[in-house]
């Protein structure tokens, strides 16, 4: 069945009038008829059972809530140094919400080549943007995770709390440390938030690794081999869920 | 470091003439100059110190075991019902390098749209093994995994003998199948092999499934999102780096 995110409460009378892109989609483009059914995630992150009780405006009406729970029971924000091309970001953006990730900064690391002006960052997060609530609406995700362009290391730091914080780093893997990684998850408690840094392919710069370490983010080995700076945000999110909701 | 894989033993004089393809490179494109160091991987999966010791023909000398190890601990073999892309496989063959499998099997699933003819598979192949070499090496691999096509399932189920034999099956995901993937985890002991099947993007048909649980695969959920046929085998690689190399 067709499932549509919408950001909207659950309005007091169950009905709601749909936004013009889903309304074209369901209308003009599938050609669904009154009384059609269809699947809606609304902003609490359930996702219901509805009718389409009239075509013009396109209005549907909820009928059940369908209970399916297909969420991380922790918050992840990845923040990913910018890689360096445009292909990386879009499939770390379309894995990442595959599997589950809930926020997806992107950042100026000081290795990063690529650079976004300010011009290009609304241009460039729309496009992610889409190809994450495509991805979400494909992996039955109950929320659509929110990608943004966060600047500098420092400021998103500053600007993403969590409950919890690691750096993927690459030296941690030369050195062996195999410990952080499963303590850390193995602390984390549902509700809980986890922010997790990768660098760009580059690396991330032992300044940059120091300016973490001071603000009590822990380096975390993802294993003893090299992972390109795509591949390692998606090991994260798969140790999250393994742990999380498989091993427990 | 430049890095090599030579698919041969340690020599008793610890001399080996360079294969043509790595002369080649080593010499002709990097302009390596005798007494260069450099590393190889051989066919014992260790990592040697080499130095160049002449030119034509370029034969190098081994100075020592390096005594890095970035293998899993585990021979994981991924068979992969063949996707619809061309960018799928080459997907799965990189990544999966990089996450530590020892061998990638693709196989004509009965929801395969894609055919490989005979002709075909052998450039196919070839492609795809290229791909993994540049992984293995850009990982720090000690051992390149083999990409090979398997023909049918039955084939596959006949020819990839393993200790452990799950399915990754959507219906599990859906049906909220979550312990055996843990199980047989936890089970796996060094040295032996998981063999992990995967469907194509239409899903393993019911017969494919019952056909595998006759022979002992499990049906394993890979947690409650659904997996993209190119995400999935990458989610089960970080689950057994995660429970065998890094949360035991």
């Amino acid at each position: 069945m067709q499932r549509y995110f919408i950001n909207e409460p659950v309005p007091e009378d169950q009905r709601l009038v749909l936004p013009k892109d889903i309304a074209h989609h369901l209308v003009d483009v599938l050609r669904a008829e009154q009384n059609d059914e269809l699947e809606v995630a609304l902003n609490d992150q359930k996702v219901y059972l509805a009718r389409l009780i009239s075509l013009n405006p396109a209005t549907i009406e909820l009928q059940s809530d369908l209970g399916t729970d297909a969420e991380l029971p922790v918050e992840v924000i990845l923040a990913c140094g910018l890689p360096k091309t445009k292909e990386k970001p879009e499939l770390i953006v379309q894995k990442a919400t595959e599997m589950g990730a809930s926020r997806i900064v992107f950042f100026a690391a000081q290795r990063s080549i690529s650079r976004w002006n300010p011009q290009k960052q609304a241009k460039k997060i729309e496009r992610l943007q889409k190809i994450a609530n495509a991805a979400a609406e494909q992996s039955h995700r109950n929320r659509q995770p929110e990608v943004v362009y966060g600047g500098k290391l420092s400021d998103v730091l500053k600007n993403e709390p969590a409950d919890f914080k690691i750096v993927a780093w690459e030296e941690s893997a030369k050195q062996g440390e195999e410990a952080n990684l499963a303590k850390t998850l193995k602390q984390l408690q549902p509700g809980q938030k986890l922010l997790a840094v990768f660098g760009p392919e580059g690396g991330l710069s032992a300044a940059e690794v120091d300016q973490m370490k001071e603000q009590g983010v822990v380096p975390a080995g993802l294993g003893p081999r090299i992972l390109r700076t795509e591949t390692a945000p998606l090991y994260l999110l798969a140790a999250v869920s393994y742990q999380l909701e498989l091993a427990r």
